[in-house]
């Protein structure tokens, strides 16, 4: 290893072997020292030059882990003074004491939206959490109070099964098979406690044979810290209305696709079906593996559905995963694979004595929901509500920002983003709608390559919200920016 | 990569650049193949010698993993006519199908024991399950119908807390810290979904900086495949009575060490304070951390318990693993680690996102369960039922087979290794109790040098039996293996 060491207040350590760029070291450092207190709030940051030269990296590289830094809220730049650090609040960060308010979620962002502890928010467009409202405690309940009997003391003493329980992969299937028309046998599926882990079974799997893996940029950086964790290099692959850059992929010389194609994530377009075969064919070709994540289709307001691709793959190329956490519950942390049956030979070489991570109990109300006709009912319902929502989100944005705005990602999902025509920065936007007691989040975070970001994008979530609240939100939204 | 083949029948790809030694390559291969049938039921097998020649190996790498085939029942010798593949139900492999007597077992053996499905097994001293009368089902079932109420539905609607529900870390570090003298706050515990998750999640945590890790020989499998499938180089120590050999270990070079120190798993030794003291002295000469797995700490029949490994640590070289699947049920998939200070930063930038694979209600549940203090109450009744079943097992043993095996791993947990001093083969000794009804475990996949096992042992679990089963069972194979 060649280590470069700046000693002072606090200390950063560089690796010039490491795969991890010294930008992203020096960024994940003073983020750690933030967060453990090294660093105390408020403390001013070596500046910009003198901490270049104490690493002996470039001005160049610094200053891009910095301002990484500020527009995710760890640092702030104050006019010829230099950077400071920000309060974080590390229990409020680990969720901790957050018995109420702040269940985790999927989108909380550590950017500006977050850190004015005083500023109350009243609307919350965050990504994750779903409408209490929408959850079926009634049925649950009553599932597990028939499931906790006595005649299933056995299983409550046992391992579940290894790949998750037969019946729910035996629904799942048929499920399936119905509504993304996936053909597979239960045997191919494997049940997993969230995507996460899911994609961390594929890297354990795949890393040996393919090294990489490219993915849509922008795209889930939910994934792509999987792929980086698991050691695995990521290329992005350009991606916008058009779907994804072949040429850019066939460059990218990755034989393994991390995909979102029926509601890309986070812009929401859907890919053609013209775009699916031909990456079907490009992984034909290259003898290459497509990993398949339909997170939210259960979700769509209008038009056909466009088949999964695992679903026009005849020639095992295609991992499908799934997840209930957007249509369910994301407090199940239920997901699944679909893994084509050259994969499975090395599944279970592999993870051989592995044991699912999902708990029989869950399992088990969940797969008497779904035989017993509920996931029908409750899908249609959810479906319902949320296209509502949608609906209200779109009207109260078309009118109040009428011309200002493009909404990308429409027709599906739980989350639109919404690009300002202007070209105004992301940062300022967040900060005007906080001022307001509105929350709405961040884009930045899903593209590698920052410089491809235009800037002027928030995403904003609607599935945890009711009606009234969005309009409300969005009319304060439109007197934060465009001040009526 | 620099690859042989060998076409035929079924191929055989080595890839001479890989981690993975070349006996474990074919190894591996042929028993892939044979699960997924591609290697038909009954099939000849190239020769020894035949294959080895094709391959471009020795002889020997042939023969020994081909031995290791046999030993775990994939293939039978028959003598002078070579090699066959024997019928391995897949869908029983997968634990498909197997509503009320199979489910998944830590321990079920795909050797001799298995196979013959005409065989009916009466006594299963496999390891793994719990007896299902032990476990707390009305309880659980009213705590369940308590949180399962409409002021919970947020809370079921959204993700769980990031690292595991407040609560539930709060009452695991009280009783951390009572029972084993953990000392660690709540916000250094984070839940996982399985042992072999927390394993996971610390290999993608620290492989960069260690690249390896050290581990006792013999030692618990199911560690050293998260190990091997995240790409670490496993170094065995030798290990017996005497505790961890020091010189073994400095020679390893590794700086990560894995230990089952309280009733180590096979061979359920305990590790001396004496022992304990040097290996903190070691780590902390060389930087190291040592993963301490007190997997079964719950239950100790004798003596004092030796405080774990973490309580005695000052400097932080120390993670803590726990798991409820001894103590109260593998099927709630609940385990817990515990990081040291030094760790957590770490563990905060790479898994900023990550939400714990435990669901929300699982968690609830056992907060309940254990704030009421029925955890407590639980425990005394379960160590004192294991303690009933292993006095049975002891005094059965001796009384059956006095002067002709060895115990080892008494007093602590739910398994005993059982050790034939006339040096007689475990596989035969398998197939014996297998004709009696007896089902008992092989060992020889606890040691990566098999060459450094005697190959005279079988493991045997208790804590999924009745205090009868096991006295007749006991007898039983008095019979099979000493025909009194």
């Amino acid at each position: 290893m060649d280590l470069r060491v700046q000693k002072g207040a606090s200390m950063i350590v560089l690796d010039e072997t490491s795969a991890t760029s010294l930008y992203m070291q020096i960024y994940g450092q003073v983020k750690g020292q933030i967060l453990s207190g090294r660093i105390k709030e408020g403390s001013r940051l070596p500046s910009i030059r003198s901490l270049s030269v104490s690493l002996g990296v470039s001005k160049n590289t610094v200053k891009v882990a910095y301002h990484q830094l500020c527009s995710e809220g760890y640092l702030v730049n104050r006019a010829r003074r230099g950077f400071f650090s920000q309060r974080i609040d590390q229990e409020l960060f680990l969720n901790l004491n957050e018995k109420n308010a702040g269940k985790a979620a999927e989108a909380r962002p550590l950017g500006e939206g977050t850190r004015s502890s005083k500023q109350v928010i009243r609307y919350d467009f965050q990504y994750g959490n779903l409408n209490p409202r929408d959850f079926p405690m009634g049925i649950w309940r009553k599932i597990a109070n028939q499931v906790l009997s006595p005649i299933n003391s056995r299983s409550m003493a046992s391992y579940p099964e290894r790949q998750g329980e037969c019946g729910l992969r035996t629904e799942i299937m048929k499920y399936l098979h119905m509504s993304r028309g996936v053909s597979c046998r239960a045997n191919q599926i494997i049940v997993c406690s969230g995507t996460r882990f899911s994609l961390g079974l594929i890297c354990q799997m795949l890393k040996e044979e393919f090294g990489g893996v490219a993915m849509e940029e922008p795209g889930y950086d939910g994934a792509r810290d999987v792929f980086v964790n698991c050691g695995l290099e990521v290329a992005p692959v350009g991606h916008w209305e058009e779907g994804l850059d072949l040429g850019e992929l066939t460059q990218s010389k990755a034989r393994l696709l991390y995909l979102t194609p029926s509601h890309q994530f986070p812009t929401g377009s859907v890919m053609s079906i013209r775009k699916r075969l031909e990456l079907l064919d490009w992984a034909e070709r290259n003898a290459a593996i497509i990993i398949e994540d339909d997170y939210d289709s259960e979700l769509r307001y209008g038009g056909r559905p466009i088949p999964s691709i695992q679903s026009i793959d005849g020639r095992g190329r295609v991992i499908y995963l799934g997840t209930f956490s957007k249509s369910l519950s994301p407090a199940l942390r239920l997901s699944y694979m679909v893994l084509p049956h050259p994969l499975l030979e090395r599944f279970y070489e592999k993870f051989r004595k592995y044991v699912t991570g999902a708990p029989w109990l869950e399992q088990k109300i969940l797969t008497s929901f779904m035989a017993d006709g509920h996931w029908e009912r409750h899908l249609r319902k959810v479906c319902l509500a949320n296209r509502k929502r949608h609906d209200v989100l779109i009207r109260s944005v078309e009118r109040v920002m009428a011309g200002r705005v493009r909404l990308h990602g429409k027709n599906a999902g739980l989350h639109v983003l919404l690009e300002f025509k202007d070209g105004s920065f992301e940062g300022e936007r967040l900060r005007q709608a906080g001022a307001q007691g509105v929350r709405v989040y961040p884009a930045a975070h899903y593209w590698i390559h920052r410089e491809r970001y235009p800037g002027n994008m928030v995403l904003m979530g609607f599935g945890s919200l009711a009606e009234k609240e969005i309009e409300e939100g969005v009319c304060l939204l439109g007197d934060a920016w465009f001040g009526r």
